[in-house]
């Protein structure tokens, strides 16, 4: 979300509710049972803002649940039931086909039932709302990072920031890595392999949908902690790093990677469940009592983006 | 929805799920426990298409909320929680308070918790997602209509379409009714107190919102039964009868009344249920097992409308 868009929280978060924990995490919770809790949550894409006009339909499908999906692992929990509201400026058969068939496909991949929806004329746009289940002891909140927990991230940043600077032509890329990088960016792939483990052994975690910055921001902030992070030990992808673009790892959205910060005692179980999955873990930095996020480049310094992500981000 | 949008349903309604009851109701059912379950709907409101651009922002905020809650109302179930998605083109202040205002004055009138929400830049657009409980036994659906049911509706029909009429100056009204009508059509009020009763004593419910014709046709149609409806017992607004504007009232969307289905030996009960409270109940026909739904007007004769709600309508 924006700066400019985070303002409308002001109005939306200042009455107070009776669940768990109300809006401001991925996902809110209230209770399920007395073992668990529902997690759920709402995202919306819009034409022009989220995709671009003439997106594939069927990545579109996936991406608009993909993204959903995503808020519930961020919670340690497993995805359920989701409902669809979608509007269409038209009636076109095959961009329909191809849509549910997109949509449908991610919902079997990651095990979701699409339960209810409401279709309406009106510009392109899709809100899905996504409820999951979590077992309470082991929710993920942002708001439980604590000091000395390792911050550790799944597989590769910036890919997604890097498939939109392609498709804006803002700079070219080796074929092969042009397809991965739109792939990334209009059909992500979801870490649920690891979202089980994981879940029992960290303290906190988000998706990374805004930028690595300002979604670990996101942490710190709830946590009311800090974090030194080495940017030579960050998963950004080669080409960027190769290339010194390292503000498209750091702040770049839409990657739908996990950062989950854990204790210290389970580094050599994570590194099981990193070994036995085909997903990426890495270990970036380690939670502080500081109150600031800082990037220290190779020679030492901090390092500064331009594209500020984080309202307390040091430079 | 229009015929050309429920359409769309084909590519959403083949994929079977777990669920209690899918898409095609009010709302989707979830088991909560031995005794309830969960309701949980979205409806969307796109400007241009389900308001005029300048609405005032309270009653937009109400409506919104409103038309969700009355989902779950229709289901017989008691809201608990909601998750907004809205797209604003652009961030006013002012605005968005008169429509917090709104959605909160009406999350508190018919208690339900805002409890997440998504916020994005695009044309101005409100998804709102619900979450309500049923009494398992006592959950109203559509398909659940039976020979020889009177049918029942509460308040008056056409007062939405009366202020819609308005607002587009295709008639003229009286002023405290051109008032009336635009309140019904922009801050419509539900009929909350009679859900826990009703939903004891009745077989099938729905709400209103596509019109009285459209969704009486909807539960004949789900429950593979029919109706023969005099036109003198509907209770449409006095001055759309004595203008004998009928369509308007069979027609007519917004209304957000309830209809219900009940078997006759409850009749006296619910004529109690009347008397107590201030929301007015009428009887107006009867479930047959013809798989039509016929108007009769005054002299006997099928009433034919203009406006055509239903795919079975017999005209």
């Amino acid at each position: 979300m924006s700066p400019e868009f985070s303002l409308i929280n002001k109005y939306f978060n200042s009455h107070k509710t009776k669940v768990f924990k109300g809006i401001g995490d991925d996902a809110a919770l209230i209770k399920k049972n007395n073992d668990y809790l529902w997690a759920i949550s709402t995202d919306m894409l819009n034409e022009k803002i989220h995709f671009f006009p003439g997106t594939n339909p069927f990545n579109l499908g996936w991406k608009a649940l993909a993204v959903n999906i995503s808020d519930i692992y961020a919670m340690g929990g497993t995805p359920k039931f989701a409902l669809l509201a979608i509007a269409l400026p038209e009636i076109k058969s095959l961009w329909l086909k191809k849509f549910s068939d997109g949509l449908f496909s991610c919902a079997k991949k990651y095990n979701v039932d699409l339960i209810g929806g409401d279709t309406s004329k009106g510009p392109l746009s899709i809100s899905i709302c996504i409820l999951g289940e979590v077992l309470k002891k082991n929710v993920l909140l942002r708001s439980n990072a604590k000091k000395n927990d390792d911050i550790w991230v799944t597989g590769e940043l910036g890919l997604a920031a890097l498939g939109l600077a392609n498709l804006q032509k803002k700079i070219k890329l080796p074929q092969a890595l042009t397809k991965k990088s739109i792939k990334a960016l209009e059909k992500p792939m979801l870490n649920d392999s690891i979202i089980i483990s994981m879940s029992k052994l960290s303290h906190s975690a988000i998706d990374i949908s805004d930028g690595f910055l300002a979604d670990l921001g996101h942490i710190l902030d709830a946590s009311k902690v800090g974090a030194d992070i080495l940017l030579k030990d960050l998963p950004i992808n080669p080409w960027i790093k190769n290339n010194k673009l390292f503000d498209m790892g750091l702040t770049g959205g839409d990657d739908y990677q996990l950062l989950f910060t854990a204790p210290k005692k389970n580094r050599s179980k994570i590194c099981l469940v990193n070994k036995k999955s085909s997903i990426q873990l890495t270990r970036v930095g380690e939670i502080n009592d500081k109150r600031s996020l800082r990037i220290i480049d190779d020679n030492g310094k901090l390092y500064k983006t331009n594209t500020n992500g984080f309202d307390h981000f040091e430079t």
